[in-house]
């Protein structure tokens, strides 16, 4: 089914709250079409698309920027092909294409990504995008896990293409062994999937920012973890008013179990039912807490404790002397150190939809309270160990590309990134083209960057393009200037033209 | 089946001509073993492997770097998993993971694509690793197609891992349509996937380097993009002697098999075979195209041509007045006023193995003759109306990671890349942890990378580490200094070590 069919179950389910989201995002994907969407005049048709076969392109009537039928060439071979099929150019449903101004965004993203886990002094690594699906096989009901983007390979291994980054890193420490040195510090941007329905705005695909520290058990380590994020929020330009961190520990719930003689094994699963209040309705997750094993009374002991804001409430329940108030208190002590502390909050309710955590968990989230939580992450000192390996201590951190962007929109501090070639040299006679490109090797091997225009067009056409890729100069190669070594050279900004030599081009 | 199997089956083919590449692939992968792969004592514990079940891990004997066991955490709380089952710690076969020393490779490589990329004045763009079949689907027995890394999704959809990046980006072409000015010049670095049987030491992912030029039908196109390719060498230290590229057309064939009245439709099915000579049998060769309607006079003369290497001779047989040749001579001209003519030789014998090439076709090849192709491309003029589209005149190349990181090897020139981190800090009291944290927020917010020591350890264990991620300045926080409102800062180069001021610190 085309990328474009979404649309019309948006447009049917326009009254869910994330639809201005969903808008939004359709709104940035196909501003090139040049068409509204949503007008009540293309709903109709847009529905009426999604009866068709899915063979269907987007090149119809309804969109005047595709060209239609084919521009025979006279002198080249043709090539083989059933020219009778239209395909679809739309990216497969839930994916994204990244022309240029998309990749710019991108690109920037990540070289923040990139220049704060530098100063941290993390290291770079990577991983497979598809994997053997027994990394991500756990048994706790984790969303992460219904939507497994899984597939047979033609030799008949069940893969997926990775939901998360952690299952991989986890891998690879323990492949390494003792050949490291512990604390590993690692970073990794890569792109993770998930494969469900797309009735809620939400793509299949999305790039995530880990970092990771394993081989610290101390809190120090959640501490720094957050101070890099923080530190990444304000390179961007978000304050404490724009975006915060809610931040508790797992083993707050543990405490709560133990009271109530919860057995240690339902721990993962009941974590990942909490995590679900607000998502789903109470009732339901009462329900699914007694199947845990849990009685009436726990329960309900259990969700007024995950409804405490302040340590203070936290510590007349459980008292002093537990882990669970330590970690908690250590980390905003910490804080204040760091310096970040007004963007810190306890709350009890935070514990995050992953089975593996064991510790300290946090979210990032916007203080508007609009959008899903922009990060989020905590301590998982017992994943090593389920695949097999020796457990050590670990905490890390995931960072979407999809909530952090929409956030900047709103906030209007998407980054002005048009594109910038230094220079743009043009041959004024189409038997100069070859000197034409003799001038742009010399400002290339002076590490300039150079738009060569490869055929003869007029003035008029270059001056157009030279706006259009933000051109500092304009270099023309003519003919009287050539015989003399000489080109034509405009500073575009000023009107300025000297005649300047080849040698001594800069 | 774990990707360390594969030893075993390069053993067993050791007499491969590839054997050497996948003992030095092999080497790099597992260097962190420590052990020698090949040894004749290892020999046998590694084919004693490829009996075993594929839930094997390297987690055995024959691994001393591995712990095995577990260390139980008393305070962690569980998680529910069956700890009985042990994962493959490697990655899928043939992918890989990208430890930190692999990554700096990588990144060091994508920079040079992209610093040349951006030196040339193309955009950066991409596409889903994950597209729809139909995009590959082509009939010409290309091994492309052949090697296709396709699944049916949840949703019944026949997908694909992206093999290649241009009929991606031929898709986005014509979804954008009339919106983008042209000439189109975008260049991608993506992964890209092949399903192959795996006893030649190929991986069935590599990343690609992909530039093209869209809406220039003059030849100048392919020699900027040469001339593109040929800067990206010179940046990494390779030169003529070194390597250089084989250039034809794909017209001088067109001319051929009209000469012969071979159906035009067979054109693209004719290139496929040719690419495979020497590759299989000849015998083999003249039996395919004689399936695709040649005359065995056809084909005498057309392996005549493919032997030809020079244009003199091109020109002798096929007369001045065609396409093909004055291509072929225009470009020779350009090298030459571009100045890279020596790095340039005309081969008839190369038609590159996509089928939707019209016009040019270059490789990159290394002189001595060792590697596959290091990178090919050419003119795909027809390619957008096989999907549908209006044709644009278009060019481009594709640039894989694998090969010429076999040669960088081989001629000693894989750049030095080790981890710097600028600064260590570390607290001489754990008490003075927080303090530690605050003087590297100072540093950073400064711009400068720092590694925190995040446990109480040993001055011993700091110098060690600050040795192992190149430190320029160990800092380090004591209780008599920090109440002075000061540090210490020992310069590691010359054991310098100075008291400074917090407020002084750069």
């Amino acid at each position: 089914m085309p990328a474009i069919l979404n649309s019309s179950l948006f447009i049917l389910h326009h009254h869910h709250p994330l639809f201005s989201t969903a808008v939004l995002s359709l709104r940035r994907h196909y501003h090139h079409l040049n068409i509204s969407l949503f007008s009540p005049s293309r709903t109709t048709t847009l529905r009426a698309y999604s009866t068709s076969s899915s063979s269907l392109s987007i090149q119809s009537s309804a969109n005047p920027n595709v060209r239609t039928g084919r521009s025979g060439s006279v002198t080249s071979p043709p090539i083989e092909h059933d020219t009778s099929q239209k395909i679809d150019v739309n990216p497969p449903k839930g994916t994204r294409d990244f022309p240029p101004e998309d990749m710019r965004l991108r690109n920037w993203l990540f070289h923040h990504f990139r220049e704060v886990s530098r100063q941290f002094g993390f290291e770079e690594v990577d991983f497979p995008v598809l994997e053997s699906e027994a990394l991500y096989i756990r048994k706790a009901g984790e969303e992460i896990r219904d939507q497994l983007y899984c597939f047979e390979d033609r030799g008949n291994r069940r893969v997926a293409l990775r939901p998360e980054l952690t299952p991989s890193l986890a891998r690879l420490v323990i492949q390494k062994g003792k050949s490291v040195s512990l604390p590993l510090k690692w970073f990794a941007i890569g792109q993770c999937w998930r494969y469900e329905r797309m009735t809620r705005g939400r793509r299949r695909e999305h790039y995530q920012w880990n970092m990771d520290i394993i081989g610290v058990s101390d809190v120090t380590a959640e501490a720094e973890l957050i101070s890099s994020i923080i530190t990444f929020f304000k390179r961007i330009g978000l304050t404490t008013s724009d975006v915060g961190f809610k931040v508790s520990s797992r083993k707050v719930l543990q405490e709560v179990l133990r009271c109530y003689s919860v057995p240690e094994n339902m721990f993962g699963r009941v974590c990942i039912i909490i995590d679900k209040i607000g998502k789903i309705p109470m009732d339901d997750i009462r329900k699914d807490l007694q199947s845990a094993d849990m009685s009436e009374v726990a329960i309900e002991e259990l969700l007024q404790v995950l409804s405490l804001k302040s340590l203070e409430k936290l510590e007349e329940k459980l008292g002093a002397s537990g882990e669970a108030l330590s970690d908690l208190k250590q980390l905003f002590s910490l804080a204040e150190r760091y310096g970040y502390s007004e963007w810190l909050q306890f709350d009890a309710s935070i514990v995050r939809g992953l089975a593996y955590y064991t510790g300290i968990v946090f979210e990032g989230f916007d203080r508007e309270g609009k959008l899903r939580a922009i990060c989020g992450g905590g301590r998982y000192d017992r994943l090593l160990s389920t695949f097999g390996g020796d457990d050590l201590p670990a905490c890390g951190f995931g960072f979407g590309d999809a909530v952090i962007v929409e956030l900047l929109k709103e906030r209007g501090l998407l980054p002005e990134l048009g594109l910038q070639v230094e220079n743009i040299v043009c041959s004024l006679d189409q038997e100069l083209q070859g000197a034409a490109s003799a001038v742009a090797t010399i400002l290339r091997e002076k590490g300039q960057s150079v738009d060569l225009v490869l055929e003869n067009k007029p003035l008029k056409w270059v001056f157009k393009r030279a706006a259009r890729i933000n051109t500092r100069r304009l270099i023309l190669v003519g003919k009287a200037e050539w015989q003399k070594g000489m080109v034509s050279v405009k500073t575009l900004s000023t009107g300025e033209q000297l005649e300047i030599k080849l040698d001594e081009l800069e």
